[in-house]
C-alpha cells in the first residue's frame, strides 16, 4: 500500500534544548509562525489561544507542555502533578487531553524511586511516544476509513481533522487522503467552519499542500449542495465520543449530521480511541465550551456585527449516535449500536499499551 | 392595535429633483451612507451590489429607477421598454423585481397618448403607490403571522426580512415585531448569514434599534440552539415562491428548514404575494443566482480563506413545501398543500391592485 503523508505539522520537538515549537494556526494560512515555547505556561496559553487546536494535537502539546513544566522545576512529583492539572484546565471539551495527561501521570509515577535525570528521560520519551502513536493512529484510521468512501464523488467535511489537528495525516483527512492515495476521485466539500474558519483557513490549505481537489463554501452551503446531489459522504473528526456513540465535534457538526441523514447520506466520524470517554454515557453529558462573543462578531479583528448585540458562541455541539454511520478509529470501523465496538476498541488499544509498558 | 412601526427605511424618494436616496447597506452598521440617484445607472449598480437588497426593497428601487430612467430620455415607450429591461437584468432570484417592473409597464402602457408631463407623474404615482402598498403589505403580514408566534420563547430568523428589505415594518422582521407590539415575550435567535451578513450586520441592527431582544449566532450553532431547546418557531422571508409553495430565499433557508423539521419546530416564509411566481411550478425552476469566490474568501475585504481556494457561493437555495408549516401573506396564511391558498391570495391581491385602477 501506498505510504501516505503531509507536509504538514503543527508541532516540533527540539530535543537538544528542550523547546516545543508550535504552530500558530491562528495566523495560518497568511503567515507561517512558530512559537518557541521552552516552558510549560507558553503551551498552556497556546492551548488556549487557539494556536494549537485539534483534539489530538492538543493532546500532544500538552505532554510535551509538561515535561517542559517538570524540568524547570525542582519537586518532580510535585511538579508533574501541578502541570496536569494546569493543563487538564486549558480546554474543557477535547477528551485527549486528559487522555494525554493521564499517560503522562502514569508515566511519572512508574519511574517513582529512580534518580531525577532518568524520570525527566522517561517523561519526555512518553510524550514523544505520544506524538508517535497519534502519527500511526492516524495511518490506521485512513486505513480502515478509505474503503467507505465511494470510488468517485463528493465528500463533505467540517472543520480541520488533519495533518495540523494531528501528530499525522489527519483523522477525518487522513481518510481522504488514504482514499485518494488508492486511487479514488473524491472532491472534497469544505464547509468554511465559522467561528474560526478552521475549514477556510486549515483544510484548504492542507488540501491545496497535497493537490487534493476541494471547493470551499460556506458552513450554510452544504444543505444546498447536499440538495443538488453534489455529495455522497460526510467525515468529520472528533473531540470526545461518548460511550453511546454520541460525537462531540467543532460546532457545526450537529447540523452536517442532521443534513446528512435527511439525504440519506453516510455521515462517519474518524477519531481515535483516545478520543472516546467510556466514562461518559452519551452526549448531554460532554461539556460544551463556551467562547467569547468577538470571535463571532470580530472575526480576523473585522466588525461583523452590529454593536451591542448579544452572541451565542458554543464551541461544540454532539452529533448523536443515530445520525452516525460510523466511528472510525485505528482499531477498525465501530458500527451502530456503538456501544459494544467502542467498548471493545478502547480495550484493544489499551492492552496493546499496557504490553509495551 | 397598536400601530407597529420601524424607524429603519431603505429607500428615500425625493422628488422635487427629482432622486432616489438609496441606504447603502453594504456599510451598515458601521456607517450610514446614502447614495444619491439622480439617474437609472446608479439605481441599477446599486441592486446588483446589493447596496440595496431585499426582495421588495429591489422592486421599489427598480420602480423609482425606471421613473429616474425614463424622465431623462426622450422617448416614452421605447425608454420604458428599455429601462424594463435593463433593470429585468440585474439580478434573477428575486420575483419582486419583475412584478414591479411589471406594474411600471402597464402604468406606462395605460397613459398612451397623453402628454409626456402626465405620463411621468403617472410612473412616479405607480412607483410611489409600489412603495406604499409594500408597506401596508408588512402591516398586514404582521397583521397575520404575529398569532402563529408562541406567547413566549424564542424565534429563528435568517438573512434580513425586515424594514431594511422592504418598504415597510419589514416581512418576517414585521410578523416579530408585530407580535412583541402585541406583548408576546420573544427573544429572536439571529443567523450571522454568511457571506454577507446580513443577519449580523442588519438583523441584529434593527433589533437592537426596536428594543427587542435578540442574540446573534453563526450560522451552524442554529442546530444546537434548536437542540437545547431554546428556539419554538422559525420565520424568515422569501425571493421567490413557486406556485407549489417551495420558497428560494438566502442561502442556509434550506439548512433551516431541514433543522426545523427534524426539532419538530414550526418554519414559516413570511413574504407579500409579489413574491409568490404562479408561473414556475416548483423550487427546481427557480434560477439560483450564484455570486462571486472573494464573498466567501475576503469578507469585508479580509482574507477568510486559503489562496487559490475554489469556491461555490449560491446567493439562495430554495426551502420545499414540505418543510413549510404556513406561508404568510398579505391575504392571509397558506397552508399546506399551498397551491390552492396561493393561486386564491394572489387572484384576491390582483383583485385589489385591479379594482384601484
Amino acid at each position: 500500500m501506498t505510504t501516505v503523508s503531509s507536509a504538514l505539522a503543527p508541532l516540533h520537538w527540539h530535543a537538544p534544548e528542550p523547546a516545543l515549537r508550535i504552530l500558530d494556526q491562528r495566523a495560518l494560512p497568511a503567515e507561517t509562525i512558530w512559537q518557541h515555547c521552552t516552558a510549560a505556561e507558553p503551551v498552556m496559553q497556546a492551548i488556549r489561544t487557539l494556536a494549537v487546536r485539534g483534539a489530538p494535537a492538543i493532546g500532544i502539546a500538552a505532554a510535551y507542555g509538561i515535561v517542559l513544566g517538570v524540568r524547570s522545576g525542582t519537586q518532580f512529583d510535585a511538579d508533574l502533578a501541578q502541570m496536569c492539572a494546569q493543563f487538564a484546565a486549558t480546554r474543557p471539551t477535547a477528551v485527549n487531553l486528559f487522555w494525554a495527561i493521564e499517560r503522562m501521570r502514569v508515566a511519572g509515577a512508574r519511574t517513582a524511586g529512580q534518580p531525577r535525570p532518568e524520570r525527566l528521560a522517561a517523561l519526555e520519551a512518553q510524550a514523544q511516544c505520544i506524538a508517535a502513536d497519534d502519527a500511526q493512529c492516524c495511518a490506521d484510521i485512513g486505513r480502515h476509513g478509505a474503503p467507505l468512501l465511494p470510488d468517485r464523488g463528493g465528500v463533505l467535511t467540517h472543520c480541520n481533522a488533519g495533518a495540523l489537528a494531528t501528530g499525522g495525516i489527519g483523522t477525518a483527512l487522513g481518510v481522504i487522503r488514504t482514499a485518494v492515495a488508492m486511487g479514488k476521485q473524491l472532491h472534497v466539500w469544505i464547509d468554511e467552519t465559522r467561528p474560526l474558519l478552521q475549514g477556510a483557513r486549515l483544510t484548504a490549505y492542507e488540501m491545496a499542500a497535497d493537490g487534493i481537489a476541494a471547493t470551499l463554501m460556506c458552513d450554510n452551503m452544504a444543505g444546498h449542495a447536499l440538495k443538488l446531489g453534489r455529495i455522497q459522504a460526510a467525515v468529520v473528526g472528533a473531540d470526545r465520543i461518548a460511550r453511546n456513540g454520541d460525537s462531540a465535534n467543532k460546532i457545526g457538526t450537529y447540523t452536517v449530521a442532521v443534513l446528512c441523514a435527511h439525504h440519506g447520506i453516510p455521515f462517519y466520524i474518524a477519531a481515535p480511541t483516545s478520543t472516546v470517554d467510556l466514562q461518559c454515557p452519551d452526549g448531554d453529558h460532554i461539556p460544551i465550551e463556551e467562547r467569547g462573543a468577538e470571535e463571532v462578531t470580530d472575526p480576523q479583528g473585522v466588525r461583523f456585527a452590529a454593536s451591542g448585540t448579544a452572541v451565542f458562541n458554543p464551541a461544540f455541539d454532539v452529533a448523536p449516535a443515530a445520525l452516525i454511520a460510523g466511528i472510525i478509529t485505528e482499531e477498525g470501523v465501530a458500527r451502530p449500536p456503538f456501544s459494544a465496538d467502542l467498548a471493545a476498541m478502547v480495550d484493544r488499544a489499551r492492552a496493546r499499551l499496557d504490553r509495551r509498558g
